[in-house]
């Protein structure tokens, strides 16, 4: 224990700050060098947006430690813009270039961890070149696109991801016209459909332009500015484009060494995040660990895992197999929009699909907090499940407030193995300012049940009317202000008494606003003798994302 | 299957209703009748704080339902001002006794619910039917002191639990002298007391006096008003004085009816929630169910078990043993008093002490989300573990943004039976607005392994400075503001190089603000050859729980 280790760190943001605070705690004496390109360390990569946007006012704020604060903390020799250039597994070196005087030296290490992180994409277009077109990794790109949008008017966002969204609302804040380009037919990609119409719809009510299903084919530069053109032949005019289309690991000097890649290029690990070279370690947004559901492997480039990730890793250079295994990533993650929260955690129903994996999904929409309490939000819940375990796989929440609180008990609920029917007991905190009695978590347990046992069948599409009875159970006012066409209005409180209405050999499917009074509908006509379904999740799940349960009053 | 089923339900509220309802989904020919004593049912009695103070405004909004809408909705048969008076279980039959006209009915069942609910504890002191002093279980009682209230100018609120100190606040909020008097030596007896610091100087801030240790005599009528004379000899003058020092379940009819009760006079219920005598099941306020983590006999008087209960109840009596039963209760409850939360779930340290069982609490002090991003707020977060499994046994927080969230993570932990290995890795959502990439719960997984590794070794109280060394580790203007006596102050950049400013052969404990710097200090010291604790917590936990962690700048 006492022979002094040299460990040397690339990357000093998430991943490699991480490792490297926990190998300090872990050894007082050992020498480590974190090694960084650029001229940050353990800078918030996840705050540069809000920057941008003024929401956060301080630069300082974003720059959370520097060489001389980790000095200082941490005993670690922080070396910025310095390169890693070439790692020799065989000798335990790595090959750094100092960026400032080209100088190169061979860094042996007892130890090496790789965090170089990942870098957005940019696909080679025509015109990709043009100044105008940004893309948000560091300080220094957060300073170029806050420096343009001083000047700018227009601005194109080409992503409509969590990162892509987040820089749209900060430069609407600014007062420019945004237009957010997506190739897939919706915002949020990484949510099933109907999970991100509320998104949408905020971006839209915020005046930023929406256009979906819509690919980018190249810039040109004109005298007007810079001319986005889609692949639809439209073309969009702007002073600023932000390319948001994903990232994609920087492990050139992991290949080159011939450490072992997964598939798309990540670099491969095992639980201890150790890689195929003796002592080398990697971690971050750069490798591929496995999916915590399927134990398959999967890349999830977020700061959380990042984070662990780096902290595993020491534990075992230290500890060895006593160290506490890395149990493997869900993807959780979230995002704010003006007003709106979006978020996920597992698999969704669009990845099951793909994966052929026999799923159920459960949608309930809710207030967040007790309605007859001010202030009380519609929000969504979505669960996909196993139907033959009730095992939760996923889910995907939206709406303005307790977004976030949702996700993180089913990300619990998740790791903890838990199933539809342990989420219709879990005893949440309750106060009116904070839930209700039976929460929105319970109320998506209790529905999934309802479909395990039988006693609601679902539709998650609504059918073609001719051949069904299409029955709407709002009350009228609602019923006229926001019709559903081919369905008949049977109020629920009288739809005891009106079954004379309906044909008793036609199936039926019953609809209301949020999914709750259709399945009371179900279960009366179930009972009745009719064969009936419900609509999952009313037209505010999946049709409207705005429909309101009743009018506003007065 | 097809014999309609006639169902009588005892209290209309929280868990009666919630049978009521569940029952009437599962048979659409059952007769349901609900008795209620008062004048209302299905009522959101966790709102009635809330109107008295203002916060909610329209007294319909707590009346969730009527009796009409309830037959509307759910063909239920409500019966107001209809008060039990027998059951008699042999004939299976309810004597009931309408209030309006006095007249009795033996009225027949197939199944019954028993779920009267609790009624707030009176103690026999002298002067205690003075009208000036209520009690709150309904809007009738709400009504009164709402209108006392108008006219009164000094309150005191006797017990400081959950719903004094929320009728506390909402009595401030009207512009009233308030007072709380308590027995215990802290408000929020159902936490520990480190964890109810916070609370008892939020109330302080806002001008509410706290006097705790004191229980009440007796109460005087005077000309100047009512006085409450206190075990200390003390006395506080009021216009209007709150009991709120618990409750009691309401089961004399059970009781006279030879149904089992606990030891504390709940109905016994099974897992299914039935009672000792055929057909009758109980819900609510008025059992005794379990514990959900040591399977014991437990009572807890919440909305969130009721409404879940009469749920199971309703399920049992239609699907029988297919039915799900009741995992038993956490006692998760939250309350928000001004701009502070505070709540719990599981065992606290004080409940595993008395019980004898082995634990170790882990406490932390964290932002509810990313430092970096305005608005983040200090919170603590404290969680009792199973040494010998990890298994965490219980969990508070208190803060003033992001309690519940935790809470509900913890409790979500505690019902899979997970760890604070478990804590470590939950991948939780992490944007700037919601949380930090490392959140407080992943923290205490890491602090609580870190004690179950034997990396640090904790002390949870300030030890006589005569045999230890106390280092503060604090910036020295934070040391020279707010200063702990005794301890020398050693700021953690210098640390490394002033070890010879402490003895070697003395021990040493480790202070800082939130108790992080603490610990990272332990880990140098512990591997420079000391023998060193690291203060848990910091100055925040225990001392005083607005300590920051810098001094505010600008």
């Amino acid at each position: 224990m006492n022979e002094k280790k040299r460990i040397v760190v690339i990357g000093g943001v998430a991943a490699g700050a991480s490792f490297a605070a926990r190998a300090r705690r872990l050894d007082e004496d050992a020498e480590i060098i974190v090694l960084e390109r650029g001229p940050d360390v353990s800078f918030a990569n996840c705050g540069l947006p809000y920057y941008v946007g003024g929401e956060i006012s301080s630069r300082e704020a974003l720059a959370v430690q520097t060489p001389q604060s980790l000095q200082a903390l941490l005993k670690l020799d922080v070396r910025t813009r310095c390169e890693a250039r070439a790692i020799n597994t065989a000798s335990m070196t790595v090959d750094v270039c100092s960026l400032e005087d080209g100088e190169l030296e061979a860094l042996p290490y007892d130890a090496l961890m790789l965090a170089p992180g990942a870098k957005p994409i940019v696909p080679q277009l025509p015109g990709i070149d043009d100044p105008r077109i940004h893309t948000l990794r560091n300080l220094q790109d957060m300073d170029r696109i806050k420096k343009a949008a001083t000047t700018a008017q227009k601005v194109v966002v080409i992503g409509a991801g969590f990162i892509g969204l987040e820089m749209a609302e900060q430069l609407q804040r600014l007062g420019l016209q945004v237009t957010v380009v997506e190739m897939m037919p919706q915002v949020l990609p990484q949510l099933d459909a109907e999970m991100s119409l509320l998104m949408q719809s905020e971006l839209e009510v915020h005046g930023v332009e929406v256009i979906l299903e819509n690919g980018i084919k190249g810039f040109r530069s004109e005298p007007s500015g810079l001319v986005c053109e889609l692949q639809s032949g439209r073309t969009v005019q702007a002073d600023l484009a932000l390319l948001s289309i994903g990232v994609r690991p920087e492990t050139e000097i992991a290949k080159e060494a011939g450490i072992r890649l997964g598939a798309r290029g990540h670099v491969m690990v095992d639980t201890y995040q150790r890689t195929s070279a003796p002592g080398v370690y990697a971690a971050g947004d750069a490798v591929e660990s496995i999916d915590r559901i399927s134990g398959e492997a999967s890349a999830v480039p977020l700061g959380g895992p990042a984070n662990r990730q780096g902290r595993v890793a020491a534990d075992h250079l230290y500890l060895g197999e006593r160290a506490r295994p890395y149990p493997g990533s869900l993807g959780t993650a979230i995002v704010r929009v003006f007003n709106v929260a979006a978020g996920l955690t597992g698999w969704t129903e669009r990845r099951l699909k793909l994966a052929g994996r026999p799923y159920e999904a459960t949608l309930v929409n809710d207030n967040h907090h007790a309605g007859y309490y001010p202030g009380a939000q519609p929000m969504t819940l979505k669960v996909l499940w196993d139907p033959k375990t009730g095992r939760v796989l996923g889910a995907q929440a939206t709406g303005f407030e307790g977004v976030d609180k949702r996700l993180d008990v089913l990300a619990t609920a998740i790791a903890g193995k838990m199933t539809v029917e342990d989420l219709c007991h879990l005893e949440l905190s309750y106060a009116p300012p904070f839930g209700s009695a039976k929460d929105i978590v319970n109320l998506t347990g209790f529905s999934a049940v309802n479909a395990l046992d039988g006693l609601v069948r679902m539709t998650h599409t609504l059918p073609d009317p001719e051949t069904v009875q299409l029955v709407d159970v709002r009350p009228r006012p609602l019923f006229e202000a926001h019709p559903i066409v081919d369905a008949v209005n049977i109020p629920f409180p009288t739809l005891r008494s009106s079954l004379d209405l309906l044909e008793r050999d036609v199936p039926v499917v019953t609809i209301c606003a949020f999914g709750k009074m259709s399945y009371f509908a179900a279960r009366i006509l179930h009972q009745e003798g009719f064969s009936v379904k419900a609509f999952s999740g009313g037209i505010r799940g999946s049709i409207d994302p705005r429909s309101p349960a009743k009018l506003p009053t007065g």
